[in-house]
């Protein structure tokens, strides 16, 4: 999507491949939103530390990331020896997968691409094979996010607030998102609407990386304390939902996601607003029974207790150095401790439906369509 | 309640009368959690800087604030002449309440004290009783909260999981506080049970004010996230919900309180999970008719677009105190705005009870037993 530095304004897409110096180049994530930055992986080592590091997060952009790792990792390999090039690409294939173990988009990016490599017979063709085969990954990642954002911006209409949880927006893919891309569809449609995005405490997503997108995209919005959506639907402030979705249960339509989008699909199911999830076909899950089987992460209580941001006094303009600098601060009383849930899980009565690439459907609907979603037994 | 102070624990009242020096003493809330002091105000002029700048903040504290610095005013006169001591007394009062114009509560302190002081005939008998009747309504501030402490200690089981929102603690009025009464007294009553504290983002009264209160008072609590009460509450950890009133409706049963309060109601009934308002009557309004007319006060925005704390790096145990003082950082995207509600009202439908001095009433049943509620037509 469009970055603007310093007055200019480029497109950028979260992760691409420098063939000249077979570089993973990826936007150093942690960085946002104060400082936009790419950086360069220059070998398979760095993009699996790029991977574990969180320089780069979300389903389809550590996917993209893996694929190209793989790819690079291929390319480096001197000589026409396939044995040894195969025990080379296993250990490219075992230091990427170990960057996130518990991450599944990378291991199934990466046997796509050893899937084409196969195809090959000779070193040179095979690593051929390999760049093309990330390319595809993240090409069709970008298909897919384009077609979520096709079908979702039908339900955008003139005029109206969108509530959103959390980052499910280009940052988190190649190119797009899933939750903000029928919001970018409808802009280019010419629709007007106005967004609010959940602050999405602890870590802040919301405020930091879905505000900085809408910023730099130029679409209309305003973030609001996690507290604040239930008020604002009560006065008819929000006539739409969209969330993304980190698991989608294909058997039941049960959606885990970030902390808090559950609540959100309780108020919204009180308030009769529709509530819509996003997913990628990357994070649907064929196999599990039970939402409630669903390992829900605890992490940190640190991410509780306190934020991360840059120190500034909101009544001056401050702009020492020292000042400006990246903090965290213990916001909590010392004494206390905190429990962290990282996600939840919404019930499918509560989805109005689940935009998807191949459209939108109700929660129940995907078990039965499952072959056109990519389930494969 | 209690506070340890470099290990020595001590009863503490938020507000109380200092008579050899004619100060009204505070607890500068402020600098809590991170630093326990007692501040003076040794004139009217200053309790009503302390009420301004928020040195003391909640219903009843700043009604008993008010009570005491107008007692404050009049002892500082000097002389026999009444006509003088009226105007003096005049100039108090009208100082007192310009520290907070919209504050209902230290009007009608003040109205309390000024009501027994007509009944002196002289300079120094007016004076007694308005001492007297200063410390009367810090004592009757008391033992309400005691009251509501004794009918909502009724409503803890041992072993019970209890979520709060924001403070409703003892720092909002002379002691014991509401939300939190019926804690302490089934503390007393040796009962055992956990609080969930809601950290109540923008101003995080919760993860602030309530936890440095609850581990003071050595009650067994952990801070969350706003967003993950639905959570717990789902996988069954939440067996009872307490939280404060702003204001609550006579006539119709409907309650403002701190924003997200709504939010958890609403999940609260979904989860048929109890969730009652622990009312001061102070608060109770007998004559707006629609809960919808409540004025909802739209805050700075500031407040969701970063937070206060202070500066630490929780990988070590940095105690150096440039590093260790309270700062704002920043954390959302700098070109981003937002909005911010800080009440939102909850329906009577969503309220299993509130607990009042004169014991628990449906929502509904308040405008029947105004009289006993102190209503006054």
């Amino acid at each position: 999507m469009n970055v603007t530095v310093r007055g200019r304004t480029q497109h950028f897409r979260t992760v691409t491949f420098d063939r000249a110096q077979n570089a993973v180049r990826l936007i150093e994530q942690r960085l946002l939103p104060h400082e936009f930055k790419i950086v360069g992986a220059k070998n398979f080592r760095e993009a699996a530390a790029a991977i574990r590091d969180m320089i780069v997060r979300g389903a389809g952009a550590i996917g993209a990331t893996a694929a190209y790792g793989l790819a690079q990792g291929a390319l480096a390999f001197r000589g026409n020896d396939l044995k040894k090039f195969s025990r080379h690409v296993e250990t490219v294939c075992q230091t990427l997968k170990s960057a996130r173990p518990t991450a599944v988009d990378p291991v199934n990016a990466m046997n796509d691409v050893l899937r084409e490599m196969a195809r090959g017979e000779t070193v040179a063709e095979q690593q051929a094979l390999a760049l093309a085969a990330a390319e595809e990954f993240a090409n069709e990642d970008v298909r897919h996010c384009e077609a979520i954002g096709r079908h979702g911006a039908k339900l955008i209409r003139n005029g109206m607030k969108i509530l959103t949880h959390c980052n499910a927006g280009w940052l988190a893919f190649v190119d797009i998102g899933t939750a903000t891309a029928p919001m970018y569809a409808a802009q280019a449609q010419g629709k007007n609407f106005h967004v609010f995005c959940d602050e999405t405490r602890p870590r802040s997503q919301g405020a930091t990386l879905t505000a900085w997108e809408l910023a730099q995209q130029k679409v209309s919005h305003q973030i609001i304390a996690d507290n604040a959506a239930g008020h604002l639907m009560q006065r008819g402030e929000i006539d739409l939902v969209i969330v993304g979705s980190d698991r989608t249960l294909g058997r039941t339509g049960e959606v885990a996601n970030k902390i808090g989008t559950y609540t959100k699909a309780v108020l919204a199911a009180r308030h009769k607003i529709p509530f819509y999830v996003a997913i990628p076909l990357s994070t649907i899950d064929w196999n599990l029974k039970r939402g409630l089987d669903i390992p829900i992460e605890e992490r940190h209580e640190s991410e509780v207790l306190g934020a991360w941001g840059t120190i500034s006094n909101p009544q001056s303009a401050i702009r020492d150095p020292q000042l400006a600098r990246r903090a965290y601060v213990r916001v909590a009383n010392p004494a206390s401790g905190a429990r962290n849930p990282g996600f939840d899980m919404t019930p499918p009565d509560l989805i109005t439906g689940v935009i998807t690439p191949a459209g939108i459907f109700k929660p129940k609907e995907l078990w039965g369509r499952r072959h056109k979603l990519g389930f494969q037994s």
